[in-house]
């Protein structure tokens, strides 16, 4: 149905007049906008109280969009409650980690296992869907939004105790695995268990539980219930159209939902890319990636992201000029088939006034802002279906694991100051430096197809995932893993064993002590040809087989080794580093490693220049995206035609890239 | 009634044994000391029950004082709770900001909106007045005490429903004022709308709300439904006193209370004074011209200050040689009328146990504190009605206002380190460091009467405040404006306009993009002859018809505007600074306005000298404080007589000033 | 019936299925561990529901540990709730600080005034010690586990008031010791009174509250609450029991417990060494010697120390090679006759999951931790009975008060920046670094054996304290104290008196002024042939008696006192510091008080060396203890032979001490 990457967002015209409505379709013209999602605040309107549904408003909103030529993501309307029901059922709001019931306000406020709620969201998912299936605009359903967030009422303890029941069967296997003889915790009945919060087990902030196994699964379960009102409404949806996929937006690297436990229920991937700042292009190639990953490598969409500011930040920079266009074109490089803006024209009021928008409260289209959406606008179109659907050719895999995730933020000991993220987007930021062709994948996926994968923090160690990194060295493949890895069982429990666990023979090490220091204390690692620095971990090894390829500096242990490589028979290798190594180590590392395999890009020592590869019917088109702040010169790594500006490079010809300058190579066969 | 500045403060013999009343009234003859307020916190006292009123004790102590020649501040006695009250009706107690329901405590503990508690606290009030109205002694009727905080219980949100159909009719216009189509939140009844704090629309503190209407308006209900208590109180006081003074202490620049609404209701204004640092002198003149500008310019009272220290502060330091004295000269220079001291004994127990007094607990009267005391109760004595009644020469106004403080301090975006009282200060002591004789007015005010209006952060503009100000240009006077101006309505809501919306046409400049960055980031700002820095926020201003003053130095705007100056007919000025300069910017930007309308004073380049002028039946009194730490010789300004020591002195005399030395300067004819 | 000190500590066999327990005890036996503390957090499983007790497992576990060798410390088991009594209970869950009931969760979890828990927790202990009183094994009981917290419900209300009642009489004599006069708080009935916290009289946290008087009373009585339950427990075991002693471990220098109240009905001292860093070998010394003067100088058991980590630290590192031997070496030398460890193998599971243990997760007896908890148990075996019951031969007092500690850091003014504990440790770690031994005493202790009083931050002056610190001086001694001392009576009111009230007389000086400046401000004071500096507190001195030995160097103070030193008759000392000194500046002061009386110690001016000494029978045992991070020559004090090698030493014999080496002198007769 699509022949080129959407180009839109999200549009509220139920917050205007009419006569704006025009006025927003011509500048859609001018942009060549051609999707717009619509509804998703919109439950007070097309529900104005329990027993009516009113769509008059709603319908208006498509019939013109639709004539105005646009396609239409529609959501169910779910993304807040309406204040009549909060207000009727005072159930469906939220209970706080601090055991504070909460009334009617803001977004994100639904509880998740309220009877009330579910049902009321799905039955409004069945009328919206009932009404709109078939409408030939249509191009996505999009489910409530940015699901998030956590509650700890009465309906949730109900629910928690019924998930537990249906995974540990009885109170035995849960004391067991809660080691709840620990404390006295032993639960004799099912009604003793309680949500895992300030008022029960938390004795600091969230991350600070005296039992991690019950706030463990209190993480999963939340997880789990969200996902179960997506798929409330889903199939709500379904029931009146078989056929149109079915989404909702993710936001990334979010601790409280498990994407991976989601991904199977959603027919696309997609998610609102609001980076911490604006340093952030290999962070957000991560993200893209781990979106990617979540459907098997197919296309995701990006569902939001600013054209120029953000307003819920402390600080709220402008996109510098270009950026807003290096940041959409790097989307697509990694895998989006969907450009799209939250929103179409800036709010009149609330929390959101300031927050950019394509249209400004003046609606003035002579802006820079306007202009640079506009520009891309024409780009896109210029660029057609070439990309599309195009996925990436990745060899490296990098494991990334809410489990893990969570494990590791939720320890009491070793080093509070440890977070999951650091340490993964430090590996990714030396593979995307080494411009790697890179898939992030969860532990569970298959890893036959790679020759290398890294596995930060790979706390937990769950399933044969042991056995399926043994089988990449086995066939002569690289897998890397660091400190704190093979630590705890599915429950948190400890293997009861030498560290790294199930993991010990892979990496032929032993971890015999687990040393922390705060942030501010390194110790030197010596590497070959490079001095680094290990910070916040340090784990005294004894190598059994592996050999010693870094050794700590400093410190009783100084001397004793702190990187280790096991070469296994079929000529793989195993890595293990014991400390959390400066980026200049973690590079050092990561290029052996890749360098091994061949799969070192060709810009790798160009500070910034990022190279991201799609492939569809075996053509590729390279994107050669600049995040640095100085203009670079580099031979184009391959023969072809840059699709943006129909210009032939030769292989081998010097570009010149000016800072957030983009090609788009379609390389020579 | 009062032929020279009245000279006390609180004083709570109820809380001592007889003999130390004899003992207290020795010293106050001793310091000059002619008035002290009675019964702030007797309602334990004077209502030992519900039933029961027992005035035995404070009459007692009304005659005592009276029969010692002492003038009286009759209170109230509402200033906090008795525990008989919040045990029996628990409603009186505030429910906070987290929705937790108190108990009894602390002080301003009452809730607002209890009809227990505004039944109870005016029929104390009437009792009260009906029993000391007319005793010669008295002087003014002081209501309640530092009225602030605020209570979030279903009382308040009762009250606050009420509020809002009186000032909005209809929920569809409350509905429009708050965009609540924005995430779902239209209301179809009012019974549906809670106040607004953690447990509704707060995301995070009382400043980050996610809807900005009903924080905003739950502000002004707060500061209307206190001014109800007030008035409560004051209206008992008038069946039986029609003629003496009523008053409340105000806190100064205190964000939670609108001054300029409840101003009309006082019949003096009168405020406690107690600096954040010993550097605050500059601030403490704004905030007595403040206060002095509540009530059209009529002299004020310093109902409080410390004669020594503070105790609730993390840091409390003494008070330097002669800095009680300056500082209470400065109060007297700014329109006081009245000096008074926070107490007059100090406290045996509790939390001001270490708050500073006249006398210290062993009741000394040779120490330095005491001395000091008494030395300025002689020179006020000696001053005599020399300066009473007179009134501030202004013909520069600064522009304050609360709702613009609330707007922009509850705003998502562009920048929450954004204060407003930072950027007010920073005019506010550039136009005192000059020397200009200012009013401190509300928005409000008639501006006929100014040469130069100075408005900063002038975010929300009201009501026909724009045409107001292009009156003072076009009758050739200066406006002055900076960033963050013109945006909102009263509710809060953007403008559909170009920015600055109804300031435009005045300021001749438009807004493009409004770029922010962390406190630490800097970007030079080039005026004529000075390099001055801009922080926090960053407009990008495009002129229409104004000329370029200054010019930001770095980022993709450098060379853009960031001062603008907008030269109108009628000989008038309209300046905009687009960012939040560094004090030299500001200064350079402020001297450039009131040079040019010769309003600069004779001490402007001498550092912390200030001058300070009251004015009555053509008679100039001056004041010359020196705050600065170092000696300052000076020529002097005018010729007259130094009424603390009778000494002449003439016009362009050398005059020698010690750091906190004093010269009331009756000026020549 | 113990000859040798105990070693060994927390195991729990429950945890672990059999095979465990004989690996354990296979261990045990290789690190000569000879006793075990079992069943402290048993409740759960002694006790599966209301009705039903159940000892077989711990049954069995004792005799199987008695069957091995072990000395056993019997829990009573009430360390932690079971969850079937908070399900069945919701009273007997703690409300917090902010008000909020807890549900079942973590340990230090009962309400110390519920009912329910104080007859479940006396009877469960009068199971316990029914079944297990006259066990041959048994060398002590330990009674619930480590006490502490708070709780706010209202069970704890009605206690609370019954609490004042018997301490106050009558609300008249409640009303004056509070000064409830202050801000209308006179009390007309019992029932009003409610427990201090952030929903009553805190306006900030546990520290910040508007009445001093009620969180006095509220902490003192919280720590008499949690007394009762120990008393509880104590009263059922002694109906079974009347010899072996009972305890309950301690946690040192823990604010929320007064431990001299306590003493009293403890028959033996123990408590758990967790420093909260590896500098912290001073502070550990202080606190053992607290703990040794809570029975008198009778020795105390070191309950629990890790052998290598913590876990619930921010940052855990692990013990240095050689730390463990030489803190618990330190502990022996002030007094520990048992040397215990939490605990014996590390927990599979939960928040202790990565606290060390004598066995790790592997149960490695080879690793480096196991193989130095080992060698110290040969040791210990090897010293036999040399030092046990020995005594501290002290001449030099500390004085260690709850109430100065309580009330000056909740005192509003003058510096919220103060800590006693800071003030304390400063004071001590002179004392220390001069080798002087010592006593920590309570300010009830009987100082007529003492020729050096220390007592600083002496904020509360009680009962007959200032005749007995009279008494030091009339008979030679000296007296030591500073700032902010003799400033309330007991419940925390003012003494109506120049300050320092009961303590004028002996220092012979007047503090008229009290000035406070932030950390960062230093003010330089000039002692004999030390400049020191001075910061957060500046009390102005009048010397009246006493001479001046240190001035202020800065500020309008400049040249006045800021140390005096009062000679009295009878040739004592009284020195009066009135800021708070820098290390140096202490140093000084500490040294010329303690020189005067020759009890300063051989290696005072060797840093980090630590000369410890234990007297019985006219024996004494020297330890030498060396801290420091690079090795030391000193000539040894003393002649003797080191018992843990047998080596002779002559008196003055060049001894070489590596860090962490420990020397155990047997001194000649």
């Amino acid at each position: 149905m699509t022949c080129k990457i959407l180009y839109g967002g999200d549009h509220n015209p139920e917050q205007w007049p009419r006569e704006v409505w025009d006025a927003d379709h011509a500048a859609f013209a001018l942009a060549r906008i051609d999707t717009v999602t619509l509804g998703v605040f919109d439950w007070a309107l097309t529900q104005p109280s329990e027993d009516v549904y009113d769509f008059a408003l709603l319908d208006e909103i498509v019939e013109v969009n639709a004539a105005a030529g646009l396609k239409i993501v529609m959501a169910t309307g779910t993304g807040a409650l309406p204040p009549w029901l909060a207000h009727a059922h005072p159930e469906v709001c939220r209970t706080d980690f601090e055991g504070r019931r909460h009334v009617y306000g803001q977004r994100h406020n639904a509880c998740p296992s309220s009877p009330v709620f579910r049902r009321l969201s799905a039955a409004l998912a069945d009328q919206v869907a009932r009404r709109y299936a078939g409408h030939p605009a249509l191009v996505a359903w999009h489910v409530g939004n940015e699901y998030g967030g956590a509650c700890y009422c009465e309906h949730c303890a109900a629910a928690f105790r019924e998930w537990l029941r249906e995974r540990y069967g009885s109170l035995d296997a849960l004391n067991h695995a809660w080691n709840a003889t620990f404390w006295s915790h032993t639960f004799s009945d099912w009604e003793q268990i309680v949500p895992p919060n300030a008022l029960s087990e938390h004795w600091r902030g969230p991350n600070h539980t005296a039992f991690q196994g019950i706030t463990l699964d209190y993480l999963r379960f939340t997880s789990d219930a969200m996902l179960a009102n997506f798929v409330d409404e889903k199939a709500a949806i379904r029931r009146h159209d078989a056929a149109v996929p079915v989404t909702t937006n993710f936001m990334g690297m979010y601790r409280p939902i498990d994407y991976h436990r989601w991904a199977p229920h959603l027919d696309l991937a997609s998610w609102d890319n609001y980076p911490p700042d604006e340093k952030s292009h290999a962070r957000m190639a991560l993200t893209h990636d781990l979106m990617r990953g979540l459907r098997g490598g197919a296309p995701f969409w990006l569902m939001e992201q600013t054209p120029t500011t953000t307003a819920s930040r402390d600080v709220n920079p402008v996109k510098r000029p270009g950026v807003m266009r290096l940041w959409s074109w790097q989307a697509v490089a990694h895998g989006a088939d969907a450009v799209l803006f939250f929103q179409m024209r800036q709010s009149r009021g609330a929390c959101e006034k300031y927050h950019g928008a394509v249209l400004d409260h003046a609606g003035r289209t002579d802006t820079r802002s306007f202009r640079e959406v506009a520009a891309l606008g024409a780009e896109l179109e210029h660029l057609g279906d070439a990309a599309l659907g195009a996925r990436t050719p990745a060899r490296t895999a990098l494991l990334f694991d809410w489990d893990s995730w969570w494990a590791v933020e939720i320890s009491d000991g070793p080093n509070r100051h440890l977070r999951y993220q650091a340490i993964v987007t430090a590996y990714h930021r030396a593979l995307w430096q080494a411009g790697v062709q890179l898939d992030v994948v969860p532990v569970t996926a298959d890893l036959s197809g790679y020759d290398v994968v890294v596995a930060p923090l790979l706390h937990m160690v769950k399933g044969d995932l042991a056995q399926r990194l043994e089988a990449v060295v086995a066939r002569g493949g690289s897998v890397l893993t660091t400190f704190l890895s093979g630590r705890v069982d599915r429950c948190d429990n400890a293997f009861l064993a030498d560290v790294p666990g199930p993991l010990k023979e892979l990496f032929g090490v032993r971890v015999e002590e687990t040393d922390a220091q705060p942030p501010e204390v390194a110790n030197p690692v010596q590497l070959d040809g490079v001095l680094a620095e290990g910070r916040l971990v340090f784990e005294l090894l004894v190598p059994e087989g592996a050999e010693v390829v870094g050794t700590y500096g400093a410190d009783f242990y100084a001397g004793t080794p702190a990187v280790t490589r096991h070469r296994a028979g079929g000529g793989g290798e195993a890595w293990y580093v014991g400390t959390s190594l400066d980026d200049d180590g973690v590079a050092w590392v990561v290029r052996r490693v890749v360098d091994r395999h061949g799969l070192t890009g060709p810009y790798a020592d160009v500070a910034d220049l990022e190279l991201a590869v799609r492939e569809r019917d075996g053509v590729r088109t390279a994107f050669l995206l600049h995040h640095g702040e100085k203009p670079v010169d580099v031979p184009a790594h391959a023969g072809g035609t840059d699709l943006l500006t129909g210009r032939r490079i030769a292989a081998g010809e010097a570009l010149h890239l000016e800072p957030t300058e983009v090609i788009v190579l379609r390389e020579d066969a």
